[in-house]
């Protein structure tokens, strides 16, 4: 479930979705400019119909543009469709990258958060191919989870991407540097992560 | 180790450093434009003197000031001033966070990556207080460690952290939705991690 206003700071007009939305232009939205994740996991994109620019929205709130999408070369400060990540199994994410397009050349094998590939052995600053064993990814194209970003899901193209064009339709780049699990937990209570929050107060 | 350029792209006067630099002014750079890191974790400060905005710096290739600072509410695109993080143990990072300031209210226990507090039940949007009882954190104002940072380490302040504006110069705000581990590995090769990257092609 997610709220999005068209004014910054939960203000102006309101519209509540709990499934994928192509276009807010429908709704009488110029862009959306304010948000907030109640449940589960999306990506938001730049243009209708899933095009443009993709942002990784996980529960919280985004009280303005610069709170999901400052950090990019091109700033286009436009949010135009959503739609929910399907992710399987947070816990048994597994992802192999390639150094080469057409899964070709190095590869790498990852079940595990990397703010730095460079820190963890991989030579260069790109990636040339992505399969996607389980769960769902969103790599990024400086360190710490910066610049572009591109969601990646096993239940898409099989979990194939073999091209940048096939990781999203603004990539112009094979420029990868940091890559994550998305987070869409199944329940803290029910043991499923190592986390305990919140607890009673001592 | 660490590389910073006075112009975009690697381009222009350049300096290393393998400690901390208090003030690239005096080495006669206006502001640091972009950078390398080849080794370690390294946190960046906007003003001399380590004040100012906090930016997390992981291994990897930053071309221009968008690659570790644009998703800011306030950009200064000044980088004046670095560190190196001690991270004594990334596998063994362990966190508390407070409901309120001074170690008071609920709290929650902390061991890997959240990209969201709310969606692991952290109710709100903000942290009272820290304790770092091991390693180097990063908290970041908005989900998905975008918006203002702040680095949180075990090895400074005895790893507390009562009031926001014992977590940063700049820090306004009690408002934090994600935390992760800062990223800095004893080295792939001696199984720390499980990860294996590069593996020879097939």
């Amino acid at each position: 479930q997610m709220v999005v206003w068209d004014e910054d700071g939960f203000q102006g007009r309101r519209h509540e979705f709990t499934a994928e939305c192509p276009s807010v232009l429908e709704l009488g939205f110029e862009t959306v400019r304010s948000l907030k994740v109640l449940s589960g996991a999306w990506v938001g994109f730049e243009h209708a119909g899933f095009q443009g620019q993709q942002y990784v929205l996980e529960r919280g709130e985004y009280p303005s543009w610069d709170a999901w999408g400052g950090n990019t070369a091109y700033p286009s400060e436009r949010l135009t469709s959503f739609r929910p990540v399907a992710c399987a199994n947070h816990r048994d994410s597994r992802l192999t990258i390639f150094e080469q397009e057409n899964f070709l050349g190095k590869k790498g094998e990852l079940s595990d958060d990397y703010p730095s590939l460079q820190a963890m052995g991989w030579e260069g600053n790109e990636v040339g191919s992505f399969h996607v064993h389980s769960g769902a990814w969103v790599c990024s194209q400086f360190p710490g989870y910066r610049g572009f970003q591109y969601v990646l899901e096993s239940d898409h193209h099989s979990g194939d991407y073999k091209h940048f064009r096939e990781w999203g339709s603004h990539a112009q780049t094979f420029q990868v540097q940091s890559i994550r699990r998305i987070q869409q937990p199944l329940g803290y209570l029910k043991g499923c992560y190592d986390i305990c929050l919140p607890q009673p107060p001592k």
